[in-house]
Protein backbone atom coordinates (compact mmCIF):
# COMPACT_ATOMS: atom_id res chain seq x y z
CA UNK A 1 0.00 0.00 0.00
CA UNK A 2 1.85 3.07 -0.99
CA UNK A 3 -1.02 5.14 -0.78
CA UNK A 4 -1.64 7.99 1.00
CA UNK A 5 -5.00 9.04 3.07
CA UNK A 6 -6.46 11.33 5.32
CA UNK A 7 -9.92 10.17 6.50
CA UNK A 8 -12.05 12.59 8.82
CA UNK A 9 -14.67 12.57 10.77
CA UNK A 10 -16.22 16.08 10.60
CA UNK A 11 -15.82 19.06 8.23
CA UNK A 12 -16.57 21.16 11.34
CA UNK A 13 -15.50 20.99 14.35
CA UNK A 14 -18.27 22.60 17.25
CA UNK A 15 -17.80 26.47 17.11
CA UNK A 16 -14.55 26.27 14.99
CA UNK A 17 -14.80 27.18 11.13
CA UNK A 18 -15.04 25.19 7.92
CA UNK A 19 -11.98 22.15 8.20
CA UNK A 20 -9.86 24.53 10.58
CA UNK A 21 -10.09 21.10 13.55
CA UNK A 22 -7.87 18.88 10.66
CA UNK A 23 -5.94 21.98 8.42
CA UNK A 24 -3.24 21.87 9.79
CA UNK A 25 -3.27 18.06 9.41
CA UNK A 26 -3.81 18.36 5.71
CA UNK A 27 -1.15 20.66 4.82
CA UNK A 28 1.59 18.51 6.61
CA UNK A 29 0.31 15.82 4.41
CA UNK A 30 0.26 17.56 1.14
CA UNK A 31 3.89 19.23 1.90
CA UNK A 32 5.10 21.44 -1.26
CA UNK A 33 1.64 20.17 -3.35
CA UNK A 34 -0.32 22.90 -4.30
CA UNK A 35 -3.40 21.41 -6.90
CA UNK A 36 -6.07 20.53 -4.77
CA UNK A 37 -9.41 18.67 -7.00
CA UNK A 38 -12.22 19.06 -4.53
CA UNK A 39 -15.27 16.61 -5.28
CA UNK A 40 -18.31 18.53 -4.50
CA UNK A 41 -21.29 15.45 -4.90
CA UNK A 42 -22.39 15.02 -1.19
CA UNK A 43 -24.47 18.01 -1.42
CA UNK A 44 -27.13 19.27 -3.31
CA UNK A 45 -26.16 22.58 -4.78
CA UNK A 46 -22.93 21.59 -6.29
CA UNK A 47 -21.61 25.00 -7.40
CA UNK A 48 -22.11 26.66 -4.01
CA UNK A 49 -20.12 23.78 -1.93
CA UNK A 50 -17.29 24.04 -4.69
CA UNK A 51 -17.06 27.85 -4.09
CA UNK A 52 -17.44 27.63 -0.17
CA UNK A 53 -14.37 24.94 -0.45
CA UNK A 54 -12.36 26.90 -3.38
CA UNK A 55 -12.49 30.03 -0.78
CA UNK A 56 -11.21 28.12 2.26
CA UNK A 57 -8.16 26.20 0.29
CA UNK A 58 -7.27 29.59 -1.08
CA UNK A 59 -6.37 30.78 2.37
CA UNK A 60 -4.04 28.50 2.68
CA UNK A 61 -2.19 28.72 -0.91
CA UNK A 62 -3.78 25.61 -2.47
CA UNK A 63 -5.16 26.25 -6.13
CA UNK A 64 -8.69 24.06 -6.08
CA UNK A 65 -10.47 22.90 -9.06
CA UNK A 66 -13.93 21.22 -8.53
CA UNK A 67 -14.39 17.66 -9.88
CA UNK A 68 -17.90 17.68 -12.83
CA UNK A 69 -19.44 15.31 -13.37
CA UNK A 70 -18.51 15.31 -17.11
CA UNK A 71 -15.54 14.40 -19.38
CA UNK A 72 -13.69 17.15 -17.54
CA UNK A 73 -13.86 15.22 -14.37
CA UNK A 74 -11.15 12.75 -15.18
CA UNK A 75 -8.64 15.38 -16.51
CA UNK A 76 -9.48 17.43 -13.58
CA UNK A 77 -8.20 14.42 -11.29
CA UNK A 78 -5.39 13.94 -13.81
CA UNK A 79 -4.41 17.51 -12.76
CA UNK A 80 -4.65 17.18 -9.05
CA UNK A 81 -1.77 16.13 -6.67
CA UNK A 82 -4.61 15.52 -4.39
CA UNK A 83 -8.59 15.14 -3.81
CA UNK A 84 -10.63 16.46 -0.96
CA UNK A 85 -13.86 14.82 -1.14
CA UNK A 86 -16.48 17.19 0.87
CA UNK A 87 -19.04 15.60 3.15
CA UNK A 88 -22.72 15.61 3.14
CA UNK A 89 -24.89 12.71 1.92
CA UNK A 90 -23.23 9.46 1.12
CA UNK A 91 -25.83 7.61 -0.72
CA UNK A 92 -25.93 10.77 -3.32
CA UNK A 93 -21.50 10.77 -3.55
CA UNK A 94 -21.71 7.61 -4.03
CA UNK A 95 -24.43 7.41 -6.80
CA UNK A 96 -22.78 10.43 -8.62
CA UNK A 97 -19.21 9.26 -8.80
CA UNK A 98 -20.65 6.34 -10.34
CA UNK A 99 -22.87 8.05 -12.48
CA UNK A 100 -19.94 10.02 -13.31
CA UNK A 101 -17.75 6.67 -14.13
CA UNK A 102 -15.52 8.18 -11.95
CA UNK A 103 -14.55 5.33 -9.49
CA UNK A 104 -12.10 3.92 -11.23
CA UNK A 105 -10.38 7.01 -12.17
CA UNK A 106 -9.73 7.91 -8.31
CA UNK A 107 -8.65 4.76 -7.44
CA UNK A 108 -5.98 4.63 -10.31
CA UNK A 109 -4.82 8.05 -9.12
CA UNK A 110 -4.47 7.47 -5.52
CA UNK A 111 -2.56 4.29 -6.54
CA UNK A 112 -0.36 6.72 -8.68
CA UNK A 113 0.40 9.11 -5.84
CA UNK A 114 -2.22 11.30 -5.29
CA UNK A 115 -3.50 12.06 -1.66
CA UNK A 116 -6.94 10.99 -1.06
CA UNK A 117 -8.38 13.09 1.56
CA UNK A 118 -12.04 12.85 2.68
CA UNK A 119 -14.42 14.26 5.58
CA UNK A 120 -17.64 12.86 7.02
CA UNK A 121 -19.36 10.69 3.32
CA UNK A 122 -16.18 11.68 1.74
CA UNK A 123 -14.06 9.34 4.35
CA UNK A 124 -17.26 6.97 4.45
CA UNK A 125 -16.66 6.16 0.65
CA UNK A 126 -12.63 5.50 0.84
CA UNK A 127 -13.60 1.72 2.58
CA UNK A 128 -14.93 -0.92 0.70
CA UNK A 129 -18.44 -0.14 0.75
CA UNK A 130 -20.91 2.41 2.64
CA UNK A 131 -22.78 0.06 4.71
CA UNK A 132 -21.54 1.77 7.99
CA UNK A 133 -23.15 5.75 6.67
CA UNK A 134 -25.43 7.33 9.25
CA UNK A 135 -26.89 9.12 6.16
CA UNK A 136 -30.36 8.11 4.78
CA UNK A 137 -30.60 6.44 1.70
CA UNK A 138 -32.36 9.44 -0.23
CA UNK A 139 -31.54 8.45 -3.81
CA UNK A 140 -31.52 5.13 -5.43
CA UNK A 141 -28.10 3.35 -5.64
CA UNK A 142 -27.62 -0.06 -7.05
CA UNK A 143 -24.46 -1.28 -4.96
CA UNK A 144 -23.01 -0.09 -2.08
CA UNK A 145 -19.08 -1.38 -3.22
CA UNK A 146 -17.28 2.13 -2.91
CA UNK A 147 -13.70 3.03 -3.47
CA UNK A 148 -11.91 0.42 -1.46
CA UNK A 149 -9.01 2.54 -0.81
CA UNK A 150 -8.40 0.87 2.86
CA UNK A 151 -9.22 -2.16 4.20
CA UNK A 152 -11.62 -1.00 7.34
CA UNK A 153 -15.23 0.63 7.18
CA UNK A 154 -15.16 4.10 8.36
CA UNK A 155 -18.38 5.46 10.79
CA UNK A 156 -18.06 9.12 10.91
CA UNK A 157 -19.53 11.17 13.58
CA UNK A 158 -19.13 8.51 16.11
CA UNK A 159 -20.99 9.31 18.79
CA UNK A 160 -21.97 7.85 22.61
CA UNK A 161 -25.33 7.41 23.87
CA UNK A 162 -26.02 10.41 25.98
CA UNK A 163 -26.52 8.70 29.35
CA UNK A 164 -30.17 10.08 30.37
CA UNK A 165 -31.92 9.61 26.65
CA UNK A 166 -35.08 8.23 26.68
CA UNK A 167 -34.82 7.58 23.11
CA UNK A 168 -35.53 4.29 22.17
CA UNK A 169 -34.30 4.14 18.36
CA UNK A 170 -30.51 2.14 18.18
CA UNK A 171 -27.36 3.75 19.60
CA UNK A 172 -24.85 4.14 17.13
CA UNK A 173 -22.88 0.84 18.69
CA UNK A 174 -25.89 -1.17 18.12
CA UNK A 175 -26.10 -0.35 14.47
CA UNK A 176 -22.91 -0.93 13.92
CA UNK A 177 -23.05 -4.55 16.01
CA UNK A 178 -26.23 -4.77 13.02
CA UNK A 179 -23.83 -4.08 10.79
CA UNK A 180 -21.42 -6.77 11.86
CA UNK A 181 -24.29 -9.67 12.54
CA UNK A 182 -23.93 -9.61 8.53
CA UNK A 183 -20.52 -8.53 7.72
CA UNK A 184 -17.17 -9.22 8.60
CA UNK A 185 -15.26 -6.66 8.03
CA UNK A 186 -13.63 -4.23 10.38
CA UNK A 187 -14.84 -0.86 11.65
CA UNK A 188 -13.66 2.41 12.57
CA UNK A 189 -15.71 4.35 14.54
CA UNK A 190 -14.50 7.87 14.12
CA UNK A 191 -15.65 10.42 16.53
CA UNK A 192 -15.70 14.17 15.80
CA UNK A 193 -12.52 16.02 15.88
CA UNK A 194 -10.71 12.79 14.83
CA UNK A 195 -9.15 11.39 11.67
CA UNK A 196 -6.93 8.58 10.13
CA UNK A 197 -4.13 9.39 7.94
CA UNK A 198 -2.54 6.51 6.10
CA UNK A 199 0.60 6.85 4.62
CA UNK A 200 3.34 3.62 3.90
CA UNK A 201 1.28 1.28 4.50
CA UNK A 202 0.37 2.20 7.77
CA UNK A 203 -3.08 3.62 9.29
CA UNK A 204 -2.64 6.22 12.16
CA UNK A 205 -5.62 7.55 14.59
CA UNK A 206 -5.34 11.46 15.25
CA UNK A 207 -6.99 14.24 16.24
CA UNK A 208 -9.14 14.92 19.61
CA UNK A 209 -10.62 11.95 20.93
CA UNK A 210 -9.90 8.41 20.65
CA UNK A 211 -11.83 5.80 18.08
CA UNK A 212 -13.96 2.59 19.01
CA UNK A 213 -13.11 -0.19 16.95
CA UNK A 214 -15.68 -2.84 15.76
CA UNK A 215 -15.29 -6.26 15.07
CA UNK A 216 -17.41 -9.27 14.36
CA UNK A 217 -15.16 -11.65 16.61
CA UNK A 218 -14.26 -9.17 19.17
CA UNK A 219 -15.38 -6.67 22.35
CA UNK A 220 -15.40 -3.33 20.66
CA UNK A 221 -12.41 -1.32 21.56
CA UNK A 222 -11.04 2.00 22.24
CA UNK A 223 -7.94 3.15 20.56
CA UNK A 224 -6.06 6.62 21.54
CA UNK A 225 -4.88 9.21 18.91
CA UNK A 226 -1.35 8.05 17.82
CA UNK A 227 -2.01 4.66 17.72
CA UNK A 228 -1.54 2.57 14.42
CA UNK A 229 -4.80 0.72 13.65
CA UNK A 230 -3.35 -2.46 12.61
CA UNK A 231 -3.09 -5.36 14.80
CA UNK A 232 0.93 -5.27 15.62
CA UNK A 233 1.10 -1.42 16.47
CA UNK A 234 -2.45 -0.48 17.77
CA UNK A 235 -3.22 -2.81 20.55
CA UNK A 236 -4.35 -6.46 21.68
CA UNK A 237 -4.17 -9.43 18.77
CA UNK A 238 -7.62 -10.41 17.16
CA UNK A 239 -8.93 -13.51 17.00
CA UNK A 240 -8.91 -14.59 13.58
CA UNK A 241 -11.89 -13.78 10.84
CA UNK A 242 -14.64 -16.27 10.81
CA UNK A 243 -17.00 -16.87 7.85
CA UNK A 244 -20.34 -15.43 9.05
CA UNK A 245 -23.28 -17.70 8.96
CA UNK A 246 -26.32 -17.46 10.31
CA UNK A 247 -26.92 -17.69 14.24
CA UNK A 248 -23.08 -17.82 14.05
CA UNK A 249 -20.14 -15.79 16.51
CA UNK A 250 -21.92 -12.51 15.59
CA UNK A 251 -25.46 -13.34 16.66
CA UNK A 252 -24.37 -15.27 19.95
CA UNK A 253 -22.29 -11.63 20.26
CA UNK A 254 -25.54 -9.39 19.40
CA UNK A 255 -27.63 -11.63 21.71
CA UNK A 256 -25.34 -11.83 24.61
CA UNK A 257 -25.37 -7.89 24.35
CA UNK A 258 -29.00 -7.82 24.11
CA UNK A 259 -28.83 -5.35 21.04
CA UNK A 260 -31.19 -6.12 18.80
CA UNK A 261 -34.38 -7.49 20.65
CA UNK A 262 -34.98 -3.66 21.65
CA UNK A 263 -36.94 -2.58 18.62
CA UNK B 1 -58.63 2.86 -0.57
CA UNK B 2 -60.10 0.33 1.14
CA UNK B 3 -57.08 -1.12 3.35
CA UNK B 4 -56.56 -0.98 7.22
CA UNK B 5 -53.17 -0.17 8.56
CA UNK B 6 -51.52 0.64 11.95
CA UNK B 7 -47.74 2.41 10.83
CA UNK B 8 -46.20 2.54 14.54
CA UNK B 9 -42.75 4.73 15.08
CA UNK B 10 -41.84 2.31 17.91
CA UNK B 11 -42.05 -1.14 19.49
CA UNK B 12 -40.71 0.15 22.66
CA UNK B 13 -41.69 2.96 24.30
CA UNK B 14 -39.55 3.59 27.61
CA UNK B 15 -40.18 2.71 30.63
CA UNK B 16 -42.78 0.47 28.60
CA UNK B 17 -43.37 -3.15 27.73
CA UNK B 18 -43.10 -4.75 24.33
CA UNK B 19 -45.95 -3.45 21.96
CA UNK B 20 -47.51 -2.07 25.69
CA UNK B 21 -47.97 1.63 24.10
CA UNK B 22 -49.79 0.39 21.37
CA UNK B 23 -51.60 -2.77 22.35
CA UNK B 24 -54.95 -1.27 22.15
CA UNK B 25 -54.72 0.37 19.29
CA UNK B 26 -54.19 -2.80 17.54
CA UNK B 27 -56.68 -5.20 19.74
CA UNK B 28 -59.11 -2.09 18.50
CA UNK B 29 -58.19 -2.44 15.10
CA UNK B 30 -58.24 -5.95 14.80
CA UNK B 31 -61.66 -6.24 16.71
CA UNK B 32 -62.86 -9.89 16.05
CA UNK B 33 -59.73 -10.88 14.17
CA UNK B 34 -57.68 -13.77 15.93
CA UNK B 35 -54.93 -14.88 13.21
CA UNK B 36 -51.81 -12.99 13.05
CA UNK B 37 -48.87 -13.85 10.76
CA UNK B 38 -45.41 -12.18 11.91
CA UNK B 39 -42.79 -11.28 10.23
CA UNK B 40 -39.67 -11.20 11.73
CA UNK B 41 -36.92 -10.55 9.33
CA UNK B 42 -36.05 -7.22 10.40
CA UNK B 43 -34.02 -9.07 13.10
CA UNK B 44 -30.82 -11.42 12.85
CA UNK B 45 -32.67 -13.95 14.42
CA UNK B 46 -35.69 -14.84 13.95
CA UNK B 47 -36.55 -17.61 15.50
CA UNK B 48 -36.15 -15.27 18.94
CA UNK B 49 -37.58 -12.57 17.53
CA UNK B 50 -40.88 -14.74 16.40
CA UNK B 51 -40.85 -16.38 20.04
CA UNK B 52 -40.88 -13.24 21.58
CA UNK B 53 -43.79 -12.13 19.66
CA UNK B 54 -45.53 -15.30 19.78
CA UNK B 55 -45.38 -14.89 24.10
CA UNK B 56 -46.79 -10.62 23.67
CA UNK B 57 -49.77 -11.68 21.33
CA UNK B 58 -50.55 -14.52 23.26
CA UNK B 59 -51.46 -12.78 26.60
CA UNK B 60 -53.79 -11.13 24.32
CA UNK B 61 -55.36 -13.88 23.26
CA UNK B 62 -54.07 -14.19 19.48
CA UNK B 63 -53.02 -16.91 17.19
CA UNK B 64 -49.57 -16.25 16.08
CA UNK B 65 -47.78 -17.53 13.26
CA UNK B 66 -44.13 -16.47 11.99
CA UNK B 67 -43.90 -15.65 8.63
CA UNK B 68 -40.95 -17.75 7.22
CA UNK B 69 -38.77 -17.36 3.73
CA UNK B 70 -40.06 -20.27 2.25
CA UNK B 71 -43.40 -21.08 0.03
CA UNK B 72 -45.01 -21.55 3.33
CA UNK B 73 -44.84 -17.55 3.93
CA UNK B 74 -47.30 -17.38 1.15
CA UNK B 75 -49.60 -20.10 3.52
CA UNK B 76 -49.15 -18.30 6.12
CA UNK B 77 -50.65 -15.16 5.03
CA UNK B 78 -53.27 -16.63 2.82
CA UNK B 79 -54.20 -17.89 6.34
CA UNK B 80 -53.90 -14.40 8.64
CA UNK B 81 -56.50 -11.87 9.46
CA UNK B 82 -53.49 -9.17 9.92
CA UNK B 83 -50.00 -9.21 9.59
CA UNK B 84 -47.43 -7.67 11.72
CA UNK B 85 -43.89 -6.51 11.19
CA UNK B 86 -41.79 -6.13 13.51
CA UNK B 87 -39.19 -3.37 13.53
CA UNK B 88 -35.28 -3.88 13.66
CA UNK B 89 -33.10 -3.05 10.18
CA UNK B 90 -35.23 -1.77 7.25
CA UNK B 91 -32.84 -2.85 4.63
CA UNK B 92 -32.35 -6.52 5.69
CA UNK B 93 -36.28 -6.13 6.40
CA UNK B 94 -36.77 -5.41 2.88
CA UNK B 95 -34.01 -7.34 1.31
CA UNK B 96 -35.55 -10.74 2.94
CA UNK B 97 -38.85 -9.88 1.75
CA UNK B 98 -38.41 -9.28 -1.93
CA UNK B 99 -35.57 -12.26 -1.82
CA UNK B 100 -38.81 -14.36 -0.34
CA UNK B 101 -40.74 -12.96 -2.40
CA UNK B 102 -43.70 -11.72 -0.54
CA UNK B 103 -43.90 -7.95 -1.39
CA UNK B 104 -46.49 -8.97 -3.97
CA UNK B 105 -48.49 -11.41 -1.81
CA UNK B 106 -48.56 -8.34 1.19
CA UNK B 107 -50.13 -6.33 -0.93
CA UNK B 108 -52.60 -8.22 -2.39
CA UNK B 109 -53.65 -9.92 1.12
CA UNK B 110 -53.67 -6.04 2.15
CA UNK B 111 -55.85 -5.21 -0.20
CA UNK B 112 -58.35 -8.55 0.09
CA UNK B 113 -58.76 -7.04 3.62
CA UNK B 114 -55.92 -8.39 5.58
CA UNK B 115 -54.61 -5.93 8.24
CA UNK B 116 -51.53 -4.19 8.03
CA UNK B 117 -50.08 -3.43 11.28
CA UNK B 118 -45.68 -2.68 11.38
CA UNK B 119 -43.69 -0.76 13.79
CA UNK B 120 -40.51 0.89 13.30
CA UNK B 121 -38.56 -0.88 10.10
CA UNK B 122 -42.25 -2.52 9.84
CA UNK B 123 -43.57 0.73 9.90
CA UNK B 124 -41.42 2.22 7.35
CA UNK B 125 -41.58 -0.64 4.70
CA UNK B 126 -45.28 0.33 4.10
CA UNK B 127 -44.64 3.87 2.59
CA UNK B 128 -43.50 4.01 -1.27
CA UNK B 129 -39.92 3.71 -0.57
CA UNK B 130 -37.68 3.11 2.60
CA UNK B 131 -35.60 6.25 1.28
CA UNK B 132 -36.67 7.43 4.94
CA UNK B 133 -35.31 4.93 6.98
CA UNK B 134 -32.73 5.69 9.89
CA UNK B 135 -31.38 2.20 9.38
CA UNK B 136 -27.24 1.81 8.05
CA UNK B 137 -27.53 -0.08 4.86
CA UNK B 138 -26.22 -3.14 6.21
CA UNK B 139 -27.35 -5.60 3.50
CA UNK B 140 -26.87 -5.01 -0.05
CA UNK B 141 -30.18 -3.94 -1.79
CA UNK B 142 -30.56 -3.27 -5.13
CA UNK B 143 -33.85 -1.20 -5.01
CA UNK B 144 -35.25 0.98 -2.05
CA UNK B 145 -39.01 0.42 -3.29
CA UNK B 146 -41.00 -0.84 -0.90
CA UNK B 147 -45.03 -1.81 -0.75
CA UNK B 148 -46.21 1.01 -1.10
CA UNK B 149 -49.53 0.61 0.43
CA UNK B 150 -49.56 4.02 1.67
CA UNK B 151 -48.49 7.36 -0.78
CA UNK B 152 -46.59 9.06 2.13
CA UNK B 153 -43.18 8.11 3.47
CA UNK B 154 -42.38 7.11 7.20
CA UNK B 155 -39.65 8.43 9.29
CA UNK B 156 -40.00 6.33 12.74
CA UNK B 157 -38.38 7.21 15.85
CA UNK B 158 -38.80 10.90 14.90
CA UNK B 159 -37.01 13.05 17.05
CA UNK B 160 -36.21 16.56 17.62
CA UNK B 161 -31.88 17.53 18.27
CA UNK B 162 -31.47 18.11 22.21
CA UNK B 163 -30.80 22.10 22.61
CA UNK B 164 -27.41 21.90 24.23
CA UNK B 165 -25.84 19.45 21.44
CA UNK B 166 -22.38 20.14 20.29
CA UNK B 167 -22.06 16.91 17.73
CA UNK B 168 -22.57 18.20 14.11
CA UNK B 169 -24.00 15.46 12.67
CA UNK B 170 -26.74 16.22 10.68
CA UNK B 171 -30.07 16.67 12.37
CA UNK B 172 -32.95 14.29 11.66
CA UNK B 173 -34.77 17.39 10.16
CA UNK B 174 -31.83 18.20 8.17
CA UNK B 175 -31.84 14.80 6.68
CA UNK B 176 -35.65 15.01 5.89
CA UNK B 177 -34.90 17.94 3.86
CA UNK B 178 -32.20 16.39 2.12
CA UNK B 179 -34.59 13.89 1.15
CA UNK B 180 -36.71 15.80 -0.22
CA UNK B 181 -33.93 17.73 -2.46
CA UNK B 182 -34.30 14.39 -4.44
CA UNK B 183 -37.80 13.52 -4.06
CA UNK B 184 -41.34 15.04 -3.59
CA UNK B 185 -43.43 12.20 -1.78
CA UNK B 186 -44.25 13.98 1.79
CA UNK B 187 -42.84 12.57 4.85
CA UNK B 188 -44.05 11.85 8.43
CA UNK B 189 -42.11 12.16 10.97
CA UNK B 190 -43.32 10.14 13.65
CA UNK B 191 -42.04 10.52 17.38
CA UNK B 192 -41.99 7.86 19.36
CA UNK B 193 -45.26 7.01 21.30
CA UNK B 194 -47.34 7.78 18.33
CA UNK B 195 -48.81 5.92 15.06
CA UNK B 196 -50.95 6.69 12.08
CA UNK B 197 -54.42 4.54 11.22
CA UNK B 198 -55.56 4.26 8.04
CA UNK B 199 -59.31 3.14 7.73
CA UNK B 200 -62.02 3.79 4.73
CA UNK B 201 -59.42 6.10 2.96
CA UNK B 202 -58.63 7.82 5.92
CA UNK B 203 -55.41 8.19 7.56
CA UNK B 204 -55.07 9.62 11.38
CA UNK B 205 -52.79 10.39 13.82
CA UNK B 206 -52.57 9.15 17.30
CA UNK B 207 -50.35 8.18 20.38
CA UNK B 208 -48.94 10.39 22.58
CA UNK B 209 -47.19 12.87 20.49
CA UNK B 210 -47.74 15.22 17.44
CA UNK B 211 -45.63 14.27 13.97
CA UNK B 212 -43.99 16.49 12.03
CA UNK B 213 -44.79 16.68 8.36
CA UNK B 214 -42.57 17.28 5.67
CA UNK B 215 -43.38 18.36 2.04
CA UNK B 216 -40.80 19.60 -0.85
CA UNK B 217 -43.08 23.04 -1.33
CA UNK B 218 -44.11 24.08 2.58
CA UNK B 219 -41.85 24.33 5.40
CA UNK B 220 -42.62 21.33 8.29
CA UNK B 221 -45.60 21.48 9.89
CA UNK B 222 -46.71 20.35 13.71
CA UNK B 223 -49.51 18.09 13.28
CA UNK B 224 -51.32 16.77 16.87
CA UNK B 225 -52.72 13.34 17.58
CA UNK B 226 -56.65 12.73 16.03
CA UNK B 227 -55.51 15.06 13.01
CA UNK B 228 -56.14 13.48 9.54
CA UNK B 229 -53.52 13.63 7.47
CA UNK B 230 -55.34 14.05 4.21
CA UNK B 231 -55.19 18.49 2.95
CA UNK B 232 -58.47 18.71 4.07
CA UNK B 233 -59.06 17.52 7.65
CA UNK B 234 -55.69 18.20 8.81
CA UNK B 235 -54.47 21.37 8.06
CA UNK B 236 -53.90 24.19 5.15
CA UNK B 237 -53.97 23.24 1.80
CA UNK B 238 -50.64 22.56 0.81
CA UNK B 239 -49.49 23.64 -2.80
CA UNK B 240 -49.58 21.26 -5.84
CA UNK B 241 -47.00 18.96 -6.09
CA UNK B 242 -44.06 19.77 -8.58
CA UNK B 243 -41.34 17.69 -10.69
CA UNK B 244 -38.00 18.19 -9.26
CA UNK B 245 -35.97 19.98 -10.95
CA UNK B 246 -31.34 20.66 -10.27
CA UNK B 247 -31.41 24.24 -8.27
CA UNK B 248 -35.67 24.14 -8.39
CA UNK B 249 -37.72 25.22 -5.35
CA UNK B 250 -36.33 22.20 -2.80
CA UNK B 251 -32.93 23.84 -3.00
CA UNK B 252 -34.00 27.26 -2.58
CA UNK B 253 -36.21 25.75 -0.06
CA UNK B 254 -33.00 23.74 1.52
CA UNK B 255 -30.55 26.87 0.76
CA UNK B 256 -32.66 29.73 2.14
CA UNK B 257 -32.49 27.48 5.93
CA UNK B 258 -28.81 26.63 5.25
CA UNK B 259 -29.56 23.25 6.43
CA UNK B 260 -26.99 21.70 3.23
CA UNK B 261 -23.67 23.54 4.21
CA UNK B 262 -22.90 22.09 7.51
CA UNK B 263 -21.06 19.43 7.09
Amino acid sequence: MTQSLLLVSNSTNHGEGYLDHCMGEMLDLLGARRRLAFVPFALFDRERYASRARQRFAQEGLEVRAVGVGRDGVSTLEWADAVFVGGGNTFRLLKTLRDADLLSTVRRRVGEGMIYMGASAGANVAGPTIRTTNDMPIVQLESFDALGLVPFQINPHYFDPPPDTTHMGETREQRLLEYLEENDIPVVGLREGSWIRVEHGHARLGGARPARIFRASATPEEREPGAGLSDRDGGRRVAPRKRMTHGGPAATASAARGTSQSR
